[in-house]
This record gives structure tokens, sequence and C-alpha cells, in this order.
């Protein structure tokens, strides 16, 4: 019976989130779905990422959290439009958060999507929202074990990004076995290691991005 | 109608959370849910903890995990008795999971049950499975905004552990931010300031264990 109900909730996020595809598909704007665990650093990315990108592509985000405003405001110096979806208490967003988030901007005028999910290792990876792309965030404090423990998101992602590099001596991370446990989990995902704080791999994160824009313009 | 659903299954796990605690009240054993992002230091917290305490308490440790058993294999070779729960793709334990472990275990010769949570911050504050408290890790890595953005685990702790201390110079931790935020979400919340890598606070911890034990036992 629980199972069911979960089907059905699968089915319908679905069927929206096809809807939401064919939209960004006909206005040619790419979504990027950053998912993480809380703290590992998806929005000190989007501080990073939004001046290097938003002059030369229109760019949006959509902000989803608990119940705070506080991402949001971290990002709001940087002008693009934000668009914060509360989930009051749920841990992931679904394709019905975009929608909803789709009436709060201009898509006539965008060509790139940030979305930040709430900070979640598990669930937010079981709901395809429509994205382009789903980009799994780990940093290097939390282990160099994530990748295997939590395996949805990181068979489901098209980029990941090893977050805290420069913390990775500090904790002991094993970066050998995390790249061994990422090839049995996903052969082909890109990996790459970045540190938000001392801009380390940000331009090539930059070009993975217009990459993506400009295929998706084409 | 998803809410209603959602309601349904939070009041029978409520049930089910009070058979438990009726059992651990009648057999008089402590049981502490640990609860915390991944990768915030939880295995690593018991792997330090069963040493010092399973010589004078009888313990035991149920483990919830996504799909592996990682964190069970970590723990085995403290010789105490573990219970796995994989929770096939589900992002926290219910008490049906608890009470399904207890069939593992010998209740009749424990006097400390340990649950690891799957590692979550927002979705396993939600479930009561009759523990007598949650027990909230954060680690510094994660940031100091972490009660605030995940405010329920906060509301509902006995106890709150801020792990990896030694790493706080390193990642710009505020600790004055930290502590004031939590402050205004759950005033009489005790924080035990923590490093499982340096041994810093596991004493402290231990007394706040013994102490509790010594009350279930009364």
């Amino acid at each position: 019976m629980k199972i069911k109900v979960l089907q059905n909730l699968l089915q319908a996020n679905a069927r929206k989130a096809a809807e939401i595809r064919a939209i960004l598909k006909d206005k040619k704007i790419l979504m990027v779905n950053l998912i993480s665990s809380p703290g590992s650093g998806k929005t000190s990315l989007l501080e990073k990422t939004l001046p290097l990108i938003s002059q030369k592509y229109r760019t949006a985000v959509i902000e989803g959290d608990v119940e705070t405003d506080r991402d949001a405001m971290r990002l709001e110096k940087y002008g693009v439009p934000i668009a914060l979806i509360n989930t009051s208490g749920a841990c992931h967003l679904e394709s019905i958060s975009i929608e909803k988030a789709f009436t709060a901007l201009d898509l006539n005028a965008l060509d790139l999507i940030f979305v930040e999910n709430v900070g979640n290792l598990v669930c937010p990876a079981e709901f395809d929202i429509g994205e382009d792309a789903k980009v799994a965030l780990i940093s290097t404090p939390e282990g160099d074990d994530k990748p295997v423990k939590y395996p949805l998101l990181f068979r489901e992602a098209g980029l990941a990004i090893l977050n805290k590099i420069d913390l990775g001596e500090h904790v002991n991370f094993d970066t050998k076995q995390f790249y061994s446990d990422l090839k049995k989990l996903n052969a082909n995902l890109l990996v790459l290691e970045m540190s938000c704080r001392t801009g380390y791999g940000l331009q090539t994160w930059i070009e993975w991005l217009e990459k993506r824009i400009m295929e998706k313009q084409k």
C-alpha cells in the first residue's frame, strides 16, 4: 500500500518533469540540479559561479530550502532572479516545485537555471525535476565512502564535483578509493576536483556549463 | 490527499514507537538515536565510543543504511551485537525498522542501544523510533548555519555534538553565530564540542551516556 502511493507520486512527478523538460527545450534554457548533503558547498559554488557566468548568459536560481531564506539571501547580491521554494519540512524538490518557481521567472529572458536542491544525499536523486543534468557535490570532510553509501545520486549524476579539495589532506580523504568506487557505480561520470574557497577547479566547471548552454541553444 | 497519507504513516509510526519505548522501559535499556548528515561522524563516534563503554555496559548497535553494510563492517571488530537495517533507498529509520532489529538482539542482555540513523539532516528527525534521546551531530566543515537551516532536529534533540572541532579554524566556522542560533531554536540544548580524530570531548560524552544509563536502571 505504502509502495503503491509512492509509485503514484513518482509517476505524477515524472509526468510533470516531462512537461518541464519540454518547456526548457522550447525556451533553450539549460537547467542544472545541484544535489548534495547539507554543507557540501552548493551555495558557495553558486556564489563563485554567478559572477563568472551571469554577465555572459542570462541566469536564474531556484533555491530549495526546508524553511528559511538563508541561501537565497546569500545569493541576492549577485543580481540574478531567485525563486525561493520553502518545502515546509520536505526533504527534496519535486517537479511541481519547479513548475511553481517558473511562474516567478521570465523564461523568455533566461539561458541558464541553477536549481539548488534541499541538502540531502538521498531523496533528491529519486525525483526527476526535468533538469538537463544532476550535479552531485560531495566534499572531502564527508569521507571517501559517500558514493558507495549513497549510490543512487552518483548513478544518476551527469557530473560530480569533489569540493573542499584543499581540506583533503586534513581529513585523510582516500582519493584512490573514491575514484575506484565511483568507477564501479558510474564508469562515465566526470569528476571535477574543486575548492570554492581557493577557486581551484572553477574554470573547468564554467567551461562545462558553457559547453552545455551552447549545445542547448543550437 | 498526500498529507493525509503522510499523517497516517506518522500516526502508525508513533503507535509503534510507544510500544518500543515501553519495551525499553521494561528491559531498562537506554536507546540513543544518532542523527546527522552523511559524513558528520556518526560511525567514527561509535568507533571511539564502543571501546570506552561496552566493557562496562552491555551495548548493541542498530545500523541504518540505505543499501550497504559498510558502517556495520567498520563496527564489527568492536565485538558488540550489530543489527543492520538496509532501508532500500528510504532516507530514515521508522519505528517498524527498530521492531525488526529487536528480533535480532537479545534484549535481556543489553543496557544500551545505539541507533545509527541514515545520514540525513531532514527526515530522521520527523520519525519517533521510541528512543530515549535523539543526538544531533554536526561537523564544523558543514558550516555554522546548519541548525537554522535544518531546525527540526535541533528542536527535537536531547544533545548536540559539534564534531570535527579540530577543523574549525580551517573552515571559518563561526562558533558564536552557531551557539546564538541554537539558543533561539532550543535554549536548553546541551552541546558537546568534539573531535573523534583527536579524542577531544569523548570523556564528557561517555559521562553523559553513563548518567542516562544509570537513570534508566533505577
